[in-house]
């Protein structure tokens, strides 16, 4: 019995994302893909991806299906690929096993090979149904659709502020406005990112290390994000903190120093603008440099740049139930006297209470297409 | 039959409270209640106290029972009165119908006759079961259990900011940061207030009308609030906008002028503290005049005075998704420079989306048992 009921497509694809899902902290530049293999209403194979250089989800299904995989139908949240990359193509593996169905959630977002694996099985006359539950699948690869689309990663920034906009008291003591749980939160966010970027200013004021540090013991083993920091004017030393933590670093700046650093610091120079690093041609670095998606936890200035050039995807703003008064630091700098129709505008996406204070979520105003 | 169970004692007081509800615009300086009479599981009489100087709930629920009310039940959101007021005590006329039980949800929150309505209906032999959904039944009155208890009225203040906390352009402009759907939301909150208060401040900024004027055409004849115009230089004139509308309108202010002034503007004197308005005894002056709930729509500088002076029950904040910059008005003004953990904490109470906006309210840390 073929399963060709809509209802019985969502169902099974729900459960291939859910898959997918469980790639979320180690996948990292490659994307989430889980698949289900069904034959007779039974799931005889499932499989995601785990990790760069191991099976792709297609892969690990068939190989828990075996040769009951024949005349099976699969069910798979992103197109399977019909190139030679780092594994052999899954659209070869998939007519190979006799399957003649094959239900896929969302195509490949790379313009120059999407809809390849899709002719190909079509040319091996299996069956094909596309675009169930596709707003699910691309939620979970937000960072991997925005680069293959863009060439640039997914960038999500982080603030904590008062209910009055403000990040700092007047002496910059900012430690913590927020609360515990808001500071847990971040972590999950950090680890669920391919980078952490950062400025040297916010290391020189905060110290931060910079890494994801999740309470719940079973994440705590995640590869950790690449820490980036912009450093224009070289002020990182082998002696901050932060480096004595040993997962990767990456220092963005004009030119090398002449500093021993040890191998997980990276020193990398970008083209100046002005005497400082352009933004822009950083995130199109880090996009060719296959980073999906980035936190970033910067101060005001940072952020107001990036809020001004609109290159912001998320902005995820921790609000405390606290007045700071008019004297401590804004959130949002701008130099310029405005007009109240120009100002920055942005759209609420989700809120949530988070221990005593208030996460807020927001994109900009025009939505880039993902 | 008896309905003594307690989820049958819970479904006939929802009901009453509902009905107290009716009145929420009308009542005025007299609480909302709601009375529902029960006999062998039926409902025969149900009545809501809808403005001053007409019958209570009971009287209202036992004229529709008539005779039918003998050895029944009542449900009464709120303590029947004992002592004569604007009409004879309740309590009188429900032993005089011949009602076996009554239960009660809320007990007079004025200290000086609390339990006496009680008192009178046990000599009388009627049984009495109290307590029931206490905390709806305060809800709805929370302007009348505060003002009862403290003398002060229940204190609600209105602000409408940008995401970093900002309230006008450097210019002022500030028409409009919010959305129109958060502008009609604040007309709901006032209508529901005994009084609007605002200062001269306000008036020469913005020219408001501060009247109550919801769209929905079945509210549009209740009862305007009172306009109370914190006006210690005298700056208010009789040609100002807002004078034209017939609600009534109390200047506060230090001394009377001499311009004639139509019948519904009224001058009110009190004693200055440093040439200006002493809050707290305004606030006391308004709790005699049997005003419930004030709603306050003004300017930074009040709006921090009275966080300052703890004296708000609840913050109501529109926030909208932008960002207008550290040149623009603040929020909160606090010239001292304080740390951290001095600043003014509060407690997030309920989160909405209104429109494009968000709506936030507020609690005082602290929070003041009403």
């Amino acid at each position: 019995m073929r399963d060709i009921n809509k209802q019985t497509d969502i169902f099974y694809m729900k459960k291939a994302i859910q898959l997918a899902k469980k790639g979320q902290y180690t996948t990292q530049s490659n994307p989430n893909v889980g698949c289900i293999i069904v034959k007779n209403n039974k799931i005889i194979g499932i499989g995601w991806h785990i990790k760069p250089n191991t099976n792709h989800a297609e892969i690990n299904a068939l190989n828990m299906a075996g040769n009951l995989a024949y005349q099976g139908t699969a069910y798979i949240s992103l197109e399977p690929c019909s190139h030679f990359g780092k594994t052999p193509p899954c659209c070869y593996a998939l007519v190979q096993s006799g399957i003649t169905r094959i239900v896929i959630s969302a195509l490949d977002p790379n313009p120059c090979i999407s809809g390849n694996g899709i002719k190909y099985l079509k040319k091996s006359n299996i069956k094909i149904t596309t675009g169930i539950l596709l707003k699910q699948s691309k939620k979970i690869n937000y960072g991997f659709f925005k680069r293959m689309q863009t060439n640039i990663p997914w960038i999500q920034i982080k603030m904590a502020t008062s209910i009055d906009g403000k990040i700092a008291m007047h002496n910059g003591e900012s430690k913590w406005i927020t609360s515990p749980k808001s500071i847990q939160d971040v972590h999950k966010f950090r680890l669920l990112s391919t980078a952490i970027l950062s400025t040297s200013q916010t290391i020189m004021i905060d110290n931060p290390l910079l890494t994801a540090r999740p309470q719940q013991k079973n994440k705590m083993n995640y590869p950790q994000p690449i820490r980036i920091i912009i450093d224009s004017k070289n002020k990182i030393q082998p002696y901050h903190k932060f480096i004595n933590e040993l997962s990767t670093i990456w220092l963005i700046r004009i030119k090398k120093d002449n500093n021993f650093w040890p191998n997980h610091v990276k020193q990398i120079i970008l083209p100046p603008y002005k005497n400082k690093i352009n933004l822009i041609k950083l995130f199109n670095y880090l996009g060719q440099k296959n980073i999906n998606a980035i936190w970033i936890e910067c101060g005001a200035i940072l952020f107001s740049k990036l809020l001004y050039l609109n290159i912001i995807d998320e902005l995820i703003i921790y609000i405390a139930p606290k007045m700071l008064g008019h004297l401590s630091k804004p959130l949002y700098i701008m130099n310029k006297k405005i007009r109240l129709h120009e100002t920055l505008q942005l759209k609420f996406k989700t809120i949530k209470f988070i221990g005593s204070d208030l996460r807020i979520i927001l994109t900009p105003y025009k939505k880039i297409n993902t």
